[in-house]
């Protein structure tokens, strides 16, 4: 997988992508990252990527020209997606993430300030994706997120691939409870059922926990489990 | 505002801080974040943190002690909130950002492998935030969307205050398009209403394609706006 990231601020990605599994997976080269600073692009001798809003009002806008030229700067295989992180696009979800994990190649437009020059949109025609009802500085934050969450569904990139099938969302439920070392920790015991070796009790305890926790955490997740399973 | 941040990968948090309008912010005192890494609170001289599940499963879990610990040094003050990045959280909003951005300190939990110990749920209590229905290395991500969203709506952060009140939510819409230069770019150009400077049109008109495009983007949005406006 070859994840490139349009940002103006590339130190970000770096400095992310180099610690804990990340950096294990990259080296492997499972998959690799690269970044692209559009204001590397401008046509102008102040490296300008940002005007004021035409019609007014607050803040700056990114200018189309050093986006576009940046974009397509690009080398681009077959099988490639092109991302753009905004608070307007589609909320991503665990089957997104699935979805994306097919492509060989994504391409990442990471916005800033007041936003993109609606031409950027009409000329790169990108899928849009946010990370939440919520406004961030840039979108390097949801490009991290969604780097790192497609990277946990290849091949390679976690310690042991079966991890990812147990995480919360995998099957649709909230994750069980979990518990380490030591048995007990300050007067709290580990559930006794998790001690007897008994494993077909153990996945009744552990889905049992999942539905009770989703229910009460998140009914719209256990309702819809509910009529899947119907 | 203070931030502080139980992470095994301080580092991450600080590259992020260190960049943009955060570093801006942190520098005329507006905010402060702070890191305590968990792993210089085991009594293990392997500082080890985390162990296998009882019960079995893949992965690891995070050790009760080292994460409890380090969450009683931190000095506390009096308007403050504890918030455990997980995705069995509730999904974060720009209402919650709102709510969180009236305390003033924020400690964050951020989990990595397969998750907490529950006994950290149960001892700590902390609010539990997700930002979205897909799975993450950790908690890191998540915590850095929480600081850049909540010190977005602290005075001082942006460069004009005002800016974040025309943000996509804020008014429960997706934000209209916006231009700037130049005018025309490879043949588009920046709707005439814009440039005549006649405020009450420009109005209309960006009520208008905000309406429209949460309708077809975000319907879900759009019938919370209209049914709120009736």
């Amino acid at each position: 997988m070859r994840f490139e990231v349009l940002t103006l601020f590339p130190e970000i990605i770096g400095a992310y992508c180099n610690v804990s599994i990340m950096k294990r997976a990259r080296e492997s080269a499972v998959f690799s990252v690269n970044t692209v600073n559009p204001r590397d692009f401008t046509l102008d001798k102040h490296k300008k990527v940002d005007d004021t809003p035409y019609g007014g009002g607050a803040g700056m806008v990114l200018m189309p020209q050093p986006y576009v030229d940046a974009y397509e700067s690009l080398e681009r295989i077959e099988n490639s997606i092109t991302v753009m992180l905004t608070p307007q696009g589609k909320p991503l979800t665990d089957a997104i993430v699935n979805n994306l994990a097919k492509y060989e190649q994504i391409v990442m437009l990471c916005g800033h300030y007041e936003g993109f020059d609606e031409r950027i949109r009409e000329i790169i025609k990108p899928v849009e994706i946010s990370v939440g009802d919520f406004v961030l500085t840039g979108g390097e934050l949801p490009a991290l997120c969604l780097i790192d969450a497609v990277s946990r569904k290849i091949e390679g990139t976690l310690g042991k691939i079966e991890s990812a099938d147990y995480d919360t969302f995998s099957n649709g439920l909230i994750e069980y409870p979990q518990y380490t070392k030591p048995r007990v920790y300050r007067g709290l015991e580990v559930p006794e059922v998790l001690l007897n070796g008994n494993h077909k009790l153990i996945e009744e305890f552990r889905l049992e926990e999942s539905l009770k926790r989703t229910k009460v955490k998140r009914p719209d997740l256990y309702e819809k489990y509910m009529n899947e399973v119907k």
